[in-house]
């Protein structure tokens, strides 16, 4: 029989801070034996990473809500995986859980940087792992507080979403819908916004790539825009806030249009349209919210035994392929939640 | 003795939509006699004319919170008159009045148009007709409003506001002082900024002509900015969002640095600074709160009897100096709250 330490884990490091979109040579790839845990201690088995556009901020050395990546550190990622090995009594070998896995092939948690790597046990009843990732994971958490905590819809508002065929975007509109809102989708691409409508049930979805998102948001949203969740600045951010009704939400959630920007950001040119209409623009970290999980999860697996809501991962084989695969995120290629299967 | 259409009406008329800065050939002077007030109706006959950065705004073609002033029409102004003629029960000849009574030395306001015209009668007793114009007129209650209700301060909290020494800027200060907040302005000039800090009794003033606005925040927003109330935009808004604490809230009163442009408005590059820290950032027009003006007011009022409130009026004389004394608010010139004094 195997020991752990006859185990090898293959890990990536951030070797070297990107300019612009991160390249090959930011990586570097190691292998370790994995050890024995530590008393209350357990290892995992990774196998499924999330793969967010928030990561491209962790490679700046730049103060934000978590400290940035060091320099040959393991890359931060959140993943489910299997614990392999348990000297905790919380958790038992074959338990299946989350946390920050990190892009590696076994996480070893001790059992004081449990609370802080956001360790829990699944339950694989309530979804699959990748479901897990996607809406009962952050992207989920994210949706489901940035839309109903901070956008605020009532019954009947318009709801638009950028992003919309992303991790969060596909929850904001199907949540939106439950709740009694039209929702709009931005997308990039007739597949992507074909899916969003007759997928997904959004009203209507602007195909940034095909046509003019000024024209696509009047034809598609005649009373104008009552709450937008952005995910990705820049002009398509200036396009909706020319749109917003009196008393707006926008909520800003990312924008990955500037994540690998090596001019300056691009500011909201429209921002006085803030003022004009007595709108809101409000931005939201989704671990502020962290004690409600356990309420939104319950709810969105709701939705999803139903098939009042629908969830599409698109996963990509293979820890070595990870440089390569966080890129779709940036050129739009991804469709669904991006996640890396590192082990079956 | 005179009859009123012995009298004549001079009046400043709106010629042309400007580029840039309004120039001499955008205005147009006009004599009319005045009229016999229609039944119900009252002629007023204006002492002071106030002067604000908004004017700037009405005098585009573009859709706003209001409609712009009309080619040919007078142009659009709030101030203080004296009833001259009244066939309004509500009325009496020599009641001081406030109302949009236009850039003209008479204003006849009919019965329907009173409400319109936002007419009502001032009390003398609660302050100067210049002070109606300034801390108990709109620039009082959109520092009210926009600072209390839109910026929620909270006693210990630091409050920057930007023209700091401006109409809506002194009572911003002052009245975050009332409410237990660090105050700290940003204005033009030394002479502003003594002002500002030995006479209102703001904690520090950033002079942005004489230094670094960056570094005026490290030193004198030590703990951060949790109330920001912005009336310029520009790169001063930049500089504050990156000085923001978390759930900080930021005020879009207005953007005076870019009401001239003849170049897109600048939008906040550091706008995601808004997500870091869980901030948001809010726009008013004090119109939407017209039906708590009393309130206000009556506070107000009592701030300035107890000496715990000051005002200071940039006080100019006559109406046909009004297209070069509009120009004083845009290049910074105007100290305290900028009125046109009409007649006496």
């Amino acid at each position: 029989m195997h020991t752990l330490s006859d185990l090898e884990n293959h890990q990536i490091r951030l070797a070297s801070r990107p300019v612009g979109l991160p390249a090959r040579d930011n990586w570097r790839f190691t292998t370790e034996p994995v050890g024995e845990p530590a008393d209350g201690g357990i290892v995992v088995k990774t196998l499924f990473l999330s793969l967010d556009p928030a990561m491209r901020g962790w490679m700046n050395d730049v103060k934000s809500y978590i400290p940035p990546v060091g320099i040959d550190d393991v890359m931060r990622a959140g993943g489910i995986g299997v614990v392999v090995a348990s000297k905790s009594p919380a958790f038992a070998v074959g338990d299946h859980v989350s946390a920050m896995l990190n892009v590696q092939e076994y996480a070893t948690i001790a059992a004081d940087q449990m609370k802080r790597a956001g360790l829990f046990k699944i339950d694989p009843r309530a979804g699959t792992p990748t479901q897990w990732l996607n809406v009962l994971g952050m992207p989920g958490m994210t949706a489901y507080f940035g839309l109903l905590d901070v956008g605020q819809p009532k019954p009947g508002d318009t709801v638009v979403v950028s992003g919309a065929a992303g991790a969060v975007g596909q929850t904001v509109g199907q949540l939106a819908k439950v709740k009694g809102c039209r929702a709009v989708g931005i997308a990039g691409g007739q597949a992507k916004c074909d899916w969003v409508v007759k997928e997904l049930g959004f009203d209507a979805c602007i195909d940034y790539k095909g046509g003019s998102v000024r024209d696509g948001l009047k034809t598609h949203c005649p009373d104008g825009v009552d709450v937008y969740f952005d995910n990705v600045g820049g002009e398509i951010l200036d396009h909706v806030l020319a749109r917003i009704n009196r008393k707006a939400r926008v909520v800003i959630c990312g924008a990955i249009s500037q994540y690998n920007n090596t001019a300056p950001v691009q500011g909201p040119k429209n921002y006085l349209s803030l003022l004009v209409n007595r709108a809101r623009m409000e931005g939201l970290v989704v671990f502020d919210y962290a004690d409600r999980y356990p309420v939104a999860i319950a709810e969105l697996a709701e939705h999803l035994k139903s098939g009042r809501m629908k969830s599409k991962e698109d996963v990509v084989v293979g820890l070595e392929s990870f440089p390569e695969t966080l890129l779709k995120l940036f050129n739009g290629e991804n469709f669904g939640k991006l996640v890396l299967q590192v082990a079956t």
